[in-house]
């Protein structure tokens, strides 16, 4: 699976509780979640004299924040957030964290997930005279906030809001006297977890965050709960009841965090290995040497080559210095943005019996433009193993599968899609192959399968909520 | 006067309904109105479709708007926007116009002005749960509108809004429908002008932009007015009852507009011009020549030149490719700010006596260092001569006189000051000359003169009113 | 007449014998001379340590040179240049000044002016294997001098260099040991002067750069001057024997040259007005006013008005914020460059009898867009009158005189160009006139006036010599 | 080894017969060669008409080159280069192709080598007159080759031009008849293969540019070889008399060349897994798992774990988003830079004995921050291999090993440098292992390995001879 046609993410977030570098440390925070949005980044930091002071801008962390930026915001509490493109036209209006004030006091929200009934409750806000500058779900919650803040208490006011919002949610949330909140949807969709630092406190959407910033892991935020970090410390309102069941999202192990991560409770390098060990088992195959698509693939294909005891090689070479735009030849070299990313070893390839592994497909384009690499190189077989099951349905718990296309294991069998990637053998991993692989009991009750097997467990109105496969 | 130590206006706006080339003709407008606002720019396009679409940059029109900014929005209805620069953190947020939207319409507006009762306004609105995101005025009058929507009339809703805020507005306002809608406060105080342009219609602050979009000139807004431009032409609303007097900022006559436009009806160059002869007349001197500091005193020092019959020279010398900052010498020429935009023609000066026409002095500092540049260079007399009364009161409609300092007329008597700016001689025109050689009938009615006798037309709080003075 | 068809200078040479703050001084002094070039503009300085350092870019002073490139190369002695457009592929390359190194010493040079046997010269140098990097004199006067270096004699090698180059230069030469060096052609075709500042020496191409960099006015170069600013203070090399006569540019007088800069002895406002008196004289015209086209035809209109005793006004008011380019409308307004620079004060225009003041035309099609734009504003006759004689033929000694174009005068009679333009009257100031208002005695030995009769006073082969007609 | 402390080299080199595309695939080209120089990039194009036309710029392939650039110099041949960052001031005039002119004709040189006489040849030339605007080698290259041009022939020149210089040089030179030519010197210690494309031939550093560029592969030049590509095709000149021996620099293996190249002869990513292979044979350790530092040392870390039967990890995880400068925190986090690259993930590390395989180290320092974090997070045995002899000696055949630092190995002892690193051992591969798995016949007489035992190939005089140990 390849840039143009990855699925992708609706966000991390970040938080810091009173730092003298929490503009920066939130900074570097960002930098390892980059992963999870790389079309906008912003920072809102709330300082000593409760002021609210923030810094926005389209693309990457390290080209949004220059020193003079952060210079400009430093102190205080701080939150961030990282944010895939958007359509639309005013892009940097929908760049998070949503900042907004009342009655004097300013709150920032930061989003990662998507709100089901967004749209039902945003047409109830309207009614009572609220006017939106976005199109960003964290702009319903605020204005549900602040409705619910007539007494002044800040964690009520987010209990009465939250009780009204369905679907995916992971918020940090800033008030204007340095206050950092995290609030995890009852189904635990994506992950949040909160982390120690010089003995203050930081929530995180990934772990490799907490690294970064040496920070030292404390724990995922359970199920609907919400976390309270000011100057007593942490306190923690869980939900009530408490959830029995969750529905973490399996995507998130296969695909989106970084591997160095540990989410939900487990390291996301092992889960990937242990698919691929898995994917051995189930679908064993002869060949030279087992091969990942870099780097996505990497681990699962580590796995596999160790369960089968086939060699493992890395037969596709990456180019580190490629930008994120190219000039495009006007005649030839239609696929240049694919070959300049990835280029496969002549000399490894020609006349070998070859496993590829990879995390999965969603249009497939890419894949079949590789594999014919391969096969113009002399590759005599090309076997290919997912290691997850095939993506036939969409997600509308904050997963953009497509931008504009179809998940092609929807429309075509597994054997036609051999045949389209021109492949000799092709093979997913099983869902039961890759729950059992997760080495969680009951994962039936654990995790969000469904864009896999279309078991929604947030109901939604298909008509009006946003779903992500474009 | 110069740049650092300037008044500087709340803003300029302009509107056009309907045009294939509406956001390229309104970047022209605000071209033509730059000098009203240099620190932010913003246009917004209502489609054909009911989208509406906007770009808006800090800087000048020519640095925020490209090519492809105005491609992505071109065609519909548009409406723009310049500004003087905010302090504050989220600049760019303050850009205008300001847009929302509610109930699936967007509605946009761009202001110039300053509402006395905006603090209170707000209040109330955050008491039944509205959020803001800025600290325009102009998100205070849509929050105002959207509350008086309720029955989906734009016109009334505008109607009932006007009829709650107090203070200075020029709006112009589109609907998402494409109306383009003026409003002018019931005093008049700042300039809104309907133009024809092929068929269509167009509102500018001042008609110089008309001149530029080669729009043709059809009349100033009344006291109070509404116009609405929409598929039925123009319909006017006009305030009931109408004022008998007006407010008219004789400030913009001055020095604001722009000598090329007519506003309220009067010609700028023309007014600046009968100023300078009053000012001949109450204040004569010999001297070998006048001399303006270009380019805010050049029509006054024409006029005074002809009515006193004393030769006209221009002998300050503007260096046209200045660019916005400088790189400021570490050890000397701590004025080379000053200097390098103007520099005396030495072998002019030497030993003349000589009549400076400035169009005001607020601080007085960068006047001081013009008048020992000139004394340097061997100037026998300097005599100075003020087009305006002296400032002596802060304005509270839209003008901010000095971002730091003090109106240095308010502390300092004219002889005091004569001394304090090296000057043999210093005149300000009077009050009543000022009035009178307005050429208009009962003067005393038409204008606001507050900022040189206090005498407000419209009350406001002192306690929470943001002024003008810094 | 208007930018895109303006004649072009060749280039504002600087130079700055030790300062601590040599760079920035430098930087001041060509924003003094930003006029005489705005394509590109460069500074090298020679440190202590016998080491060069040097920046240069495309665009403007300010553009060009940031805080962070003059700290990187402060301190010691300093050249600068600002140099108009060149067409061709690697224009940077073309920037100057022009350095190079021989034998562990570099030299830097700047260049105004045109050499007209530039193209024999690098014949006889590429026979003796020299390449060449750029199409600049200033690097076929740096291998003449190189060659000629042989006994590391400085002064000698330029005496030698000097001999054999023909044509128009002003010169500043830099050389590692930190002396700056000023060379003038013997014909004196471009200014060149001689300042003071704080115990140091300074060159310009005029004096408006010493007003602004508070340096002393000491004298203009006298014709093939050579002079060396050391440790031993300056030193002057006389022409031997000295030239009777000179070929001072009159057009650096009538166009050229900032109004505040004394060239050549004379000042340069103090001229234009006397040509614009001496225009009353010959073509004396009824009208209700004089006006100029802003700003080059201010002075000689002043003079004009002075003269003839007919009221100046300003009625063309020029837009201070405009950029470099703009974003052209596709259906309307072509010629909106034009109209967006200077806007007609519609009121002053309307019936009346306009005298409009030009300085010079060349291609004539502004002139004629500005003509029509006062007859649509009513003006009932528009006459013109240019303090210039007509330019008829090219100029060989560094002047462009047209882009692309003709020179419209030498193929229209004076009759047929008052039609082409609109006018009611069109007068030229005759070569007679403009000589004997210049105030100098036997004017004919002192001016070039090549552009006007056509008699050029250094010969040169038409076939290889870059003429500037373009 | 991490980025602040890489060995850097001289340049990759690229050229192309006339193609319709021809700036277009030598962008493409050098996007390829990247890996070789990242501090400045230039394309030079000789078109149709013999005019030359070019574009430079400091930074990455990606940034200095924009649509219009390319659109500009399209069409004909072309050569380009990349180079690695110079110091001085001058960079953009250091930045290559050089170009320069000479009787009308521009030649252009891009080199990947130094010449180790480029000292001596430079004084010869300027005793005759040369002067020099950079600091290449190129242009001492380009200077010897007009001086033997008298006659005209362009290959006789050439072959006259190189038989004065010594050292290491790839070049690939353009003329402005569109020819293109190759020169390699006869040690052939810098790669530069010939490729062809749609009936028209390339020439590249590494092959991995053809495989972007969809060129086939013919062969590697051979030492001493000049060929020239025009409209007859390939013309090989070899040396005379063929040397017998060659200096490949094996570090280019090791190292520097893409592990998808096939340079010398032979691929890459074979060679380095055989090197690790052979560090498996010849240093074995028990431990848990073998794991690289990304990427430089995944391929020997494959080989060694296939040898050794000890399964291979990817236990640092590179973070794919990093910019190229960093906000650096004041007070904590001095070691961000390093950090933010690699992380290690935190459950794999934890109580094992790891085997980490690098490619060299240079000065160490980053090595040392990185198994410090692992036994941070609880490494039980950090065992450290690196697959190349220790580096003792300078190179002066174009490669810089150390920006400012020492070879740590020239100054430590093997067992000084384990307690140094943190390791609880250290092996290197041995100078014998490391040529005789190279699979070489007589490696001794193949390659040049004398910054690991000081053995240079081409004599020189150290006393002038740029090194490049910093």
């Amino acid at each position: 699976m390849f840039e143009n046609e990855r699925p992708r993410d609706e966000c991390g977030v970040f938080g810091l509780y009173r730092h003298s570098e929490a503009a920066t440390l939130t900074y570097f925070g960002l930098y390892a979640l980059q992963h999870r949005g790389q079309e906008s980044a912003g920072i809102c930091v709330s300082r000593k004299n409760n002021k609210m002071v923030s810094h926005k801008g389209m693309g990457l962390v390290h080209d949004v924040f220059k020193m003079e930026d952060l210079a400009r915001i430093e102190g205080g509490s701080a939150i961030g957030h990282v944010r895939y493109s958007t359509t639309g036209d005013s892009v940097l209006a929908n760049a998070q964290p949503f900042v907004a004030q009342h009655k004097g006091r300013a709150y920032a929200v930061a989003h990662n997930g998507n709100l089901v009934n967004a749209h039902k409750l945003k047409q109830e806000l309207e009614e009572s005279g609220s006017i939106f500058q976005t199109t960003m779900d964290s702009e319903v919650f605020l204005h549900l906030f602040v409705k619910n803040l007539k007494d002044g208490n800040v964690v009520r006011a987010i209990q009465r809001s939250v009780a009204k919002i369905e679907g995916a949610y992971s918020f940090v949330i800033l008030t204007c006297k340095g206050e950092v909140i995290g609030v995890k949807d009852p189904n635990s969709f994506r992950p949040l977890a909160l982390g120690k630092i010089n003995g203050s406190y930081v929530l995180s959407s990934e772990t490799c965050a907490f690294d970064l910033v040496q920070a030292e892991f404390v724990r995922e935020l359970d199920p609907g709960e919400i976390v309270i970090i000011n100057e007593d410390g942490v306190t923690s309102i869980k939900a009530d009841p408490e959830p029995k069941t969750a529905s973490l999202c399996i995507f998130e192990y296969i695909y989106f965090a970084r591997p160095d991560s540990t989410i939900f409770g487990k390291n996301v390098y092992q889960m990937r290995k242990a698919h691929g060990k898995r994917l051995a088992q189930e679908a064993p195959v002869d060949a030279d040497f087992v091969m990942p698509f870099p780097d996505s693939g990497n681990y699962a294909a580590i796995g596999y080559a160790e369960e089968s005891g086939i060699p493992f090689e890395m037969g596709m070479i990456r180019n580190h210095y490629v930008g994120r735009s190219f000039i495009q030849p006007t005649q030839s070299m239609r696929d240049f943005a694919v070959r300049v990313k990835l280029n496969p070893v002549r000399e490894l390839i020609r006349n070998k019996e070859i496993i590829i592994i990879e995390d999965s497909i969603i249009r497939g384009t890419t894949a079949m433009t590789r594999v014919k690499a391969l096969r113009d190189l002399g590759a005599k077989k090309v076997h290919m193993r997912i290691s997850c099951p095939p993506h036939r349905f969409p997600c509308y718990y904050g997963i953009d599968f497509s931008s504009k296309g179809e998940l092609i294991a929807a429309s075509k069998t597994e054997e036609e899609l051999t045949r389209y990637l021109g492949l000799d053998t092709l093979h997913y991993l099983s869902i039961e192959g890759m729950l059992e692989a997760s080495g969680v009991e009951n994962p039936e009750d654990h995790f969000c399968k469904a864009c896999f097997d279309g078991s929604y467990p947030v109901a939604f109105d298909p008509a009006v909520t946003k779903c992500c496969m474009g």
